[in-house]
């Protein structure tokens, strides 16, 4: 990823300097145009913005700790290394202490698609270093979008995002699962999976306006249908013998609001029964 | 739903006959010009199409049985009644015994879109009833499709673009319940959603293509990144104190395959793990 930032600020012919624990990994910015730092002091000191692309917070620290604070004077750093929201806050607040300009990224594009005019970059902290450097980091990602000066937010959406396209494709291989054990193709049922996606967006407004309303009203849809809806599917992987935990979770919150006596609401329902510990 | 295809039949001018256990809930029909039978028999003899949109395949079994088989010489039957293909397989086992002309159908659309025109519904079992009443069943929904001569496939389908849809319903509101946890709104969370859903069809595509391959070259992605993604995810959720089971699934199926040795490869060799019994 560090390799794929490097490439894009040197083909917008912004000024690049470059430093990586292994410094035969920087050779191919080298020859890029890039320029090597020879220590990650010499990288940051008298730097503009500052990329971080080390493996998590902690490497990140280690990296940056030894640098006398004088050398991050002119500069604002933005660390891609960012996990939880939680650990962004905390590298934040580190940051804070030794008086760095800091700002929390996350990239939701792969590496072939850094430097796009619509690929997706989130940023979060204080919005001034963003304003700032706003037209370097739109090279890396065009849609670079400041998503608010809590240091968790840019980290936490990535998070979401991340659990939905996993969720996506993690229930696309479970029906696949099922699909070709029964004589079919995969690419036999990608049609038909893709009719699903199709109305997905109308189905997660839906949800999203239930929740922040707190009323599951279930007009369209009801959660004992739908139960018994996931009882089928969850069946259905059971007779071919499949791993079946997949559906059974969803089965099972749906079970758990069943249960509650909310049969009657909708699906958005199910958020109540995630915000309990399982 | 028997009301929904009723009302579109009339709309369409079809001469539509109704049955209901409790005759009360035919009489909307009736009003809408619908001849209301005082008796299933009544309902099915002399019918060119029945169509059957009980409870389940037992409650269908139970109308049906004390039905003399000669009532039956005109008609084709659609059993909207599936639950698991392997259900809808003995229901069209328990109809060939009776020599009946079966079809077994799934209706991909809530009632408030039956009677369109791109309305999807699925109908498995001998062709030729298909086409013979297609001009009638696409009445019913206008992108009506024959999948194949083994009764249990519209079944398969069904259950599979069905799990498709709960997953993505339910990584959307559990990555929900993460960012509300956090002080922003669903509505606020939905566009960063879409932009997820935008890009899943690509990588349904590319899933498919793997799975039949049956190689999973991890090109753009590997496990071991993806474990980690999900480790933050399960980290996150838990930080906030919620029910983590849907994503810790997640987790733990690609965990197997990165113990195994396949970190490495890409998300596609999930479907190994999911079939091998848990």
């Amino acid at each position: 990823m560090g390799a794929a930032l490097a490439h894009a600020l040197l083909k917008a012919k912004v000024s690049t300097v470059v430093w990586n624990r292994t410094r035969q990994r920087a050779e191919a910015q080298a020859a890029a145009g890039a320029r090597i730092a020879p220590t990650a002091e010499a990288a940051v000191r008298d730097a503009d913005l500052v990329l971080g692309v080390l493996r998590d917070g902690n490497v990140t620290r280690a990296v940056l700790e030894p640098i006398p604070e004088d050398a991050f004077r002119t500069s604002t750093i933005v660390n891609f290394a960012t996990s939880t929201p939680h650990a962004a806050r905390k590298e934040a607040g580190w940051a804070a202490e030794r008086r760095m300009s800091w700002l929390s990224g996350a990239i939701m594009v792969p590496t072939p698609l850094v430097g796009q005019p619509d690929s997706l970059f989130l940023y979060s902290g204080e919005r001034a270093p963003f304003d700032i450097h706003a037209d370097v980091l739109k090279v890396l990602g065009g849609d670079a979008r400041h998503v608010g000066t809590d240091h968790g937010l840019a980290s936490l959406l990535d998070t979401g995002m991340l659990e939905l396209f996993f969720a996506g494709m993690t229930g696309f291989l479970h029906a696949t699962a099922m699909v070709t054990a029964q004589g079919l193709k995969a690419t036999d049922f990608l049609p038909f999976a893709e009719t699903m996606v199709d109305i997905l967006p109308a189905s997660l407004a839906g949800l999203a306006r239930d929740v922040d309303a707190g009323t599951y009203p279930g007009t369209e849809d009801n959660l004992a249908m739908e139960l018994a809806a996931l009882g089928h599917i969850v069946d259905t992987s059971d007779d071919i013998g499949l791993d079946g935990r997949f559906p059974r979770v969803m089965r099972d919150l749906a079970a758990a609001a069943v249960d509650s006596g909310h049969g009657g609401h909708g699906w958005s329902r199910i958020i109540e029964q995630l915000r309990k510990p399982a």
